[in-house]
């Protein structure tokens, strides 16, 4: 450990952070989850060749390396802990290239989702993936968990958003993944397994961006509540199979709704409703929103519409506001579960019967256009007590019995690994770790992290 | 070989074919090119369980498999010679589940892409991979290849398509990746690894596709003919730079033109001019076929819109047309080099140089939309001689130097092989035949192609 330290500030210098608070941050990610003990250091580095640095200097010396970006992961995936550096990329914050021609970027992992998408949109373009978190995670963080968000049933997922990465394996070499052109099938897609490997494979330290132009028209927001969350499920499911596919399509049980008031002191929703909230764009917004608003009120809704973008913000400040809401109640483990649209309304019958074996309340968001619920588990203290982890594996076996699965955009870091054979199989488990084994041979990338043998 | 001809047999009867037409048809795609010698036997699997035997007795017997479709490829992939094993799944053509509400259908992988959009169409569903073999090739051969189509800048490739994949390894096991929820991150994406791999992993036995609901409104056709193909090409950019997304956007060079007129019959182009057939779909196609006539015709195009569907399919017939008027000039060696869009004109550049420098022409058609080139080069004979390479090995530089690639959609097979390295890197190279290894270890899954070593 001395030893990779001292050829660590030997090389790097002042980029090597020993300070105490800075590695006690480097523990913990926003699941509250924190890695036993503290890290090595943690290293600031600033451009590739810090980074090839750091991991010739692990590979030499056998260190585990955990990359990290703005920790904003709820998986734990970047936690440091006992023995490891943690290779932070937040710094390298460069837009290398923006072209609208092409439209694509190449930008540097450290860079906050919502600080490109402001530069972008002055070249009238954004990078379309959008998580809740978009303010204050980075794009590298978002590739390595091949994160998701609010708009992906229209406009896609990380994975469909980037052409190509720059990786540096574990001995430190520097290897180019994908291509700049819209098609290319050279090889096999390793820019794709790369996407959500969380740190197991390299250090992603560029990436080359597919972007839109940003959406012309006027963006509707229908906000409806509905009698109970079964019902708001449904007319979920009935605005999908219209065919009509709205940007943004968001819901929230009554649990939720209770304490986003409370925080926001807003009068208190009747007891037992729940609420959809709706963004259409583009050339059809319109009529599309009011086709939407005839269907909510078919399905037991109430909905209320409007064609202003600032009155859509205010709507879906409702939505924004979940997770400080969650936070003032206690410790919260946000679970990810996704299933097939179709069986979403099945999902939260089996959501309201663990809350009644379980005597708790679980707290639920759902992105409702793709199938993705957020259950909530609300503890005191730091880790989850033994009740709701038992709770959460009946979660977690319901979502694969209905054709879902575990993670939809938080991946599986340290908190999901017990579970990861469970839906993967035995066989696919161990050809999946056998190709970490490739990129990764002595096993240095975020070891106990997704492949986890003991978890 | 007879070792393993004899358990075949014994397993599987009637389905080991070893009659003298189906070897030889086995041995040879549609690029011409033919495997040296005939396979042992084409084995004509309509089980899964089928596949599974043939690939235990593989294993068993160290016999080398190629995995074949409707044999439609491009660049020799799915070829089977001597002592190898042709395993088509080409009657495996179930269509398990149509699911509109979760907008995602279940198949077996030797269904016709036509066939199954046919069935599709009545659900007021597609699948958008578009190859222009759509009429003859396979759903697992567009995934073997991760093809591209005509319609891939609007509604991407096959790998946007695709939600999971069942496989049979190389030792028969089978594997269920990828998942039917919208969004998943469950461990490493090896979906996407498997597509384009080009029979190397193991063989697709399974897809589960994401559909489309078909797109509603006009379909317009815009036809323009410019002086020369740079014209053509500058003025497909500027359509792109307007921020419009057309559904289609063909470019074909004065040769193409002139070999189609030939063959169709039709009055003979000017000479030098060139042509972009163009489609916009969906709620704003009209208003942007206006737009887009206006760019072309300030881009010294001459411009035709239809707002008729058969009208636009009658224009673009001559596009479709291509292929034939080649075969009809002699042995074909298509091309497919991929550009970023704005190096389109640089690209014909390059090939204007190329066929100065070799006394050739390379007629050349383009999916414009997404910078996917298809030189094409005629020759005498079944095998394209040293010249056509040599000519060949300059064009792929000229794209690599561009920021392009090899391929865009065909795949490397047998054809580009020996180029392969130099796109990827030898570092690149070498993991990813590394990783073909932890799939197959015994090295049996379709030899010699992609990887191989002395191409």
């Amino acid at each position: 450990m001395t030893a990779a330290l001292d050829l660590l500030v030997s090389a790097l210098g002042d980029l090597v952070d020993t300070d105490a608070a800075s590695l006690d941050d480097a523990r913990a990610d926003q699941s509250g989850h924190a890695a036993p003990g503290r890290p090595i250091a943690v290293i600031h580095a600033e451009t590739v060749e810090h980074v090839q640095t750091v991991m010739r200097i692990a590979t030499e010396t056998r260190t585990p390396v955990v990359v990290r970006g703005a920790g904003t992961g709820l998986a734990g995936a970047a936690n440091g802990g006992e023995g490891e550096i943690v290779l932070s990329t937040r710094r390298m914050t460069a837009i290398r290239e923006i072209r609208a021609d092409d439209l694509l970027a190449v930008v540097e992992p450290g860079i906050l989702n919502a600080e490109l998408n402001d530069v972008l949109a002055a070249h009238g373009l954004w990078w379309a993936p959008d998580p809740a978190s978009r303010a204050i995670s980075t794009v590298g963080g978002n590739i390595a968990t091949g994160a998701g968000g609010l708009l992906c049933a229209k406009y896609g997922v990380v994975r469909d958003a980037v052409l190509g990465v720059d990786l540096v394996l574990a001995d430190g070499r520097l290897l180019h993944l994908g291509h700049r052109s819209v098609k290319g099938v050279t090889g096999l897609d390793l820019t794709s397994l790369v996407i959500g490997s969380e740190g197991t494979l390299g250090v992603v330290v560029g990436a080359t961006l597919k972007l839109r132009r940003l959406v012309e028209g006027t963006t509707c927001t229908i906000a409806a509540t509905f009698p109970d969350v079964r019902a708001a499920a449904a007319a979920s499911a009935a605005v999908t199979a219209s065919g009509i596919q709205p940007a943004i399509m968001e819901l929230m049980d009554s649990a939720s709704l209770a304490a986003v008031a409370a925080l926001l002191q807003l009068p208190a929703p009747t007891p037992g409703s729940a609420q959809l909230t709706i963004q259409t764009d583009g050339p059809a917004s319109v009529a599309e929103a009011t086709t939407i608003a005839t269907i909510l009120a078919a399905h037991h809704g109430v909905p209320q519409v409007s064609h202003d973008r600032e009155e859509g913000e205010r709507l879906l400040a409702i939505r924004r506001a979940m997770h400080p809401a969650m936070s003032a109640l206690g410790t919260t483990l946000i679970e990810d579960v996704s299933v097939p649209r179709s069986a979403m309304p099945a999902m939260f019958d089996e959501i309201a019967r663990i809350e009644k074996a379980y005597s708790m309340t679980i707290p639920t968001v759902a992105h409702a256009g793709d199938g993705n619920l957020h259950p909530n588990f609300i503890f005191e203290g730091s880790e989850p007590p033994a009740q709701v982890w038992a709770a959460a594996d009946e979660l977690f076996r319901a979502a694969i019995a209905l054709g879902g699965t575990l993670t939809g955009e938080h991946g599986i870091g340290t908190l999901k690994s017990r579970w990861l054979a469970d839906e993967l199989g035995d066989d696919q488990w161990e050809l999946q770790r056998q190709i970490t084994r490739v990129f990764d041979p002595l096993g240095i990338l975020n070891p106990g992290k997704v492949f986890a043998v003991d978890a």
